[in-house]
């Protein structure tokens, strides 16, 4: 049989197959749901185990990872797919047109919590695989499953299992499917993303809070002084200032350039929907090379002095701020905020005493363009979408990635299968018919590419 | 009789006359002390009356106002004494040595609430005409009292009074202790107090407060371009950069950084008492002319984003900070909240939105020191002291100061009688007896100096 034949003839099972998981209210935050996880990582197993693979369930000191295998060849290329089973919890419920746990099918769209994020994209590889077996006999990959119980709560227990069973896990290729194409019927592959360099900045001027009246004029102002601290962190061009900021930094291929060009993005839509008048940004890179593919410096917060409301003559004697950093491949999170933090005490105003205090980082993660991982992925959507394919980065930092990037040394690809408008974490949180039943395809093609490419 | 002799003879029944007024617990804060108010009021009044000034006690619409004449002639200077009856609570209890309103007199000192703050020193006053009057049988000038009794609550009924009764108070000269001198044993005019102009700027860079990843590099930082608005404040001189700040300032007179450099004043001790390791301002001053007679911008308060503990990566729509201006004469207070609304609206960074609030200000104040009230009151303290009399100002904001120039048209000198170490506010309040003595003597001095000046 053919897998189009298949996968007609089994759409209707692979729906209601989806519709019993999200009926199971797994809500990781709620420790009243721990039945409810025990049960949902089991429904998983089971299907893996229905699918042709071997399946397990295995302990974390949080929820459980559902761990599924196939196991071709020694020498096959390994594809791991994550994804989480954990959804967020669904108030507030009289938001919901339907109850969240009490998925309903209406207009092509299921609308249950969890439909998109992250139970809906995850089953879709289970199904693939599935269907591929089901029609060729054998998958032409080793394959592996790595479905986890606690994204929503910060993923506290992954990485010490990754670390601890980096064996077992040892993949060539990463699927995920936890996220977004960036428009309705615009395959996308996210291949790209952003580190994170984040510190707090402390500076005092005095011993104790001063009256401006009695000391204008004869001391340092702490907030005066971080200001004009702040001030310094980027030039006239708007390039982050802080030396050394950009030596590590990959610059954008001329691919990458061409590629992003293809990307529809309407900047005029980009500022009305957020309401900024202005996108200002490093001269020289298109706002979306500026998003997606270059190092930016925010700050977070700051405080100092009097908030309160109306006045108070004071010189605050201390001010703080929290300043962060995305970075792009090479540059290291370690690196960055020892640099920033060092510039700021040479730029420091006279009578400054500077305290800098590394708060935490996350690696950046890129897949080459020209990737196995990349390219088949690209394939498979191609295949079933009829249309090319948009490559993107995103300024976003999700750890995993670069975990799955470090300790297991291997290609990550994302390939969102939901919208944006999918609602996740919202009320009548939905994912379109033709998402799931085309990511299913899109999931089987994948397999086939990725051993073409072996 | 000498005045010397008199205020020999006279100096133990002085003394004995202010303990009784000290006894009195005329805290304005608290209603519970109304009665206590009213008689302090008649107290003061009856010592005025003895004195050989008519007296009354005018309603406002919180604490009465003791009000004494003595009248010459219609030509003669007129010179109003200001001070107030009101006291601070004298919490905490249990740090006073002795009961707060049962006076000691000990190791040259007397101990009590409202000794050197106002009491002992409005009572000065009292007892100088009534010395002068008791020696010659009359005074030299025309002497008015102005004594209120809600100092310590910001003499909220104060500003009104003065306008209403403009005729009653008109006056060429007024005379205030309600303050310390420079150190001990160091007779201090001080004839020149600060103005102030307070704004409030908000920024706002987006209609909602936005991911750092998702959009760090493509839109503005409130706090950023708050930051960089704020460095433009000062230039690398340390001068304000606000266009016209300066268009108004009355430069520092030859007479004046002269008599500056007399002041004892240790640059050294000023940085240690407070901890600032440096003094930096404006360029070209000394550090006493800048906290004298140089205006000053100084922001006052921050904030914006997260500032709670830890880590969040939110570039923020809005921040704020509170900035205020410490003003010399003849800049106004109006004009430089203008002008530097103006200016923060001019550098602001594109894609920020700036809205101004005028928070308040007050009127900076000088009485010349060629002026017939500064040079009568330094004949005075010279007589009584023997010494060289310091010529102060200071960059604190007195708003009466100004409601008596601008409503009276009258110059206005501060002779502080008492100490810095007199604890006014805390435990253990104290007024020396030297100072009370001497005071009573640079009173009537002053009282014949002005009429000489006529």
């Amino acid at each position: 049989m053919s897998l189009t034949d298949y996968l007609l003839e089994a759409q209707e099972r692979q729906l209601k197959e989806l519709l019993e998981l999200l009926k199971i209210p797994s809500i990781s935050s709620s420790s009243k749901h721990q039945a409810d996880m025990e049960q949902a990582a089991k429904y998983l197993a089971d299907n893996l185990k229905a699918a042709g693979l071997s399946a397990e369930i295995m302990e974390t000191n949080g929820h459980p990872i559902v761990y599924g295998e196939y196991n071709l060849h020694p020498d096959a290329t390994t594809v791991l797919v994550y994804g989480h089973y954990d959804v967020q919890p669904p108030d507030p419920l009289e938001l919901w047109d339907s109850p969240p746990f009490e998925p309903v099918v209406k207009d092509g769209v299921i609308i249950a919590r969890g439909a998109s994020d992250d139970k809906g994209q995850v089953f879709v590889h289970i199904k693939g695989a599935e269907a591929l077996l089901a029609t060729t006999g054998k998958l032409p990959v080793n394959l592996k499953f790595l479905i986890e119980g606690e994204e929503e709560i910060g993923s506290p227990s992954l990485s010490a299992f990754i670390k601890k069973n980096r064996k077992l896990l040892a993949a060539d290729i990463v699927v995920i499917s936890d996220g977004a194409m960036l428009a309705p019927e615009t395959p996308t592959i996210t291949y790209g993303l952003k580190g994170l360099a984040y510190i707090e900045v402390q500076v005092r001027s005095a011993a104790m809070d001063l009256h401006s009246g009695a000391f204008g004029g004869g001391v340092p102002n702490s907030i005066n002084g971080l200001a004009s601290m702040i001030a310094k962190l980027h030039d006239e061009q708007g390039r982050v200032a802080v030396p050394g900021f950009y030596d590590d930094v990959m610059e954008i291929s001329t691919a990458e350039r061409e590629a992003f060009t293809r990307v529809s993005f309407d900047e005029k839509d980009f500022a009305t929907e957020i309401g900024v008048s202005a996108t200002p940004g490093e001269a020289g890179y298109s706002l979306l090379e500026r998003l997606w593919a270059r190092p930016t410096l925010d700050v977070n917060g700051i405080g100092g002095g009097f908030q309160g409301e109306g006045a108070k003559t004071v010189i605050a004697a201390k001010a703080m701020a929290k300043i962060s950093c995305r970075l792009v491949p090479n540059q290291d999170p370690d690196d960055i905020s020892e640099k920033l933090g060092r510039y700021l005490k040479e730029i420091a105003p006279a009578g400054l005493e500077v305290t800098v205090k590394d708060l935490h980082g996350g690696q950046p993660a890129i897949t080459p363009l020209e990737s196995p991982a990349v390219q088949a992925a690209a394939k498979a959507l191609r295949t079933v979408y009829g249309k090319e394919v948009i490559f993107a980065r995103t300024g976003g930092t999700i750890p995993v990635v670069s975990d799955f990037q470090r300790l297991l040394d291997a290609d990550v690809v994302l390939i969102g299968l939901g919208l944006e408008t999918d609602r996740i974490h919202s009320p009548n949180e939905k994912f379109d018919l033709i998402n799931y039943y085309r990511g299913v395809r899109v999931s089987a093609e994948l397999l086939g590419a990725l051993a073409n490419g072996n």
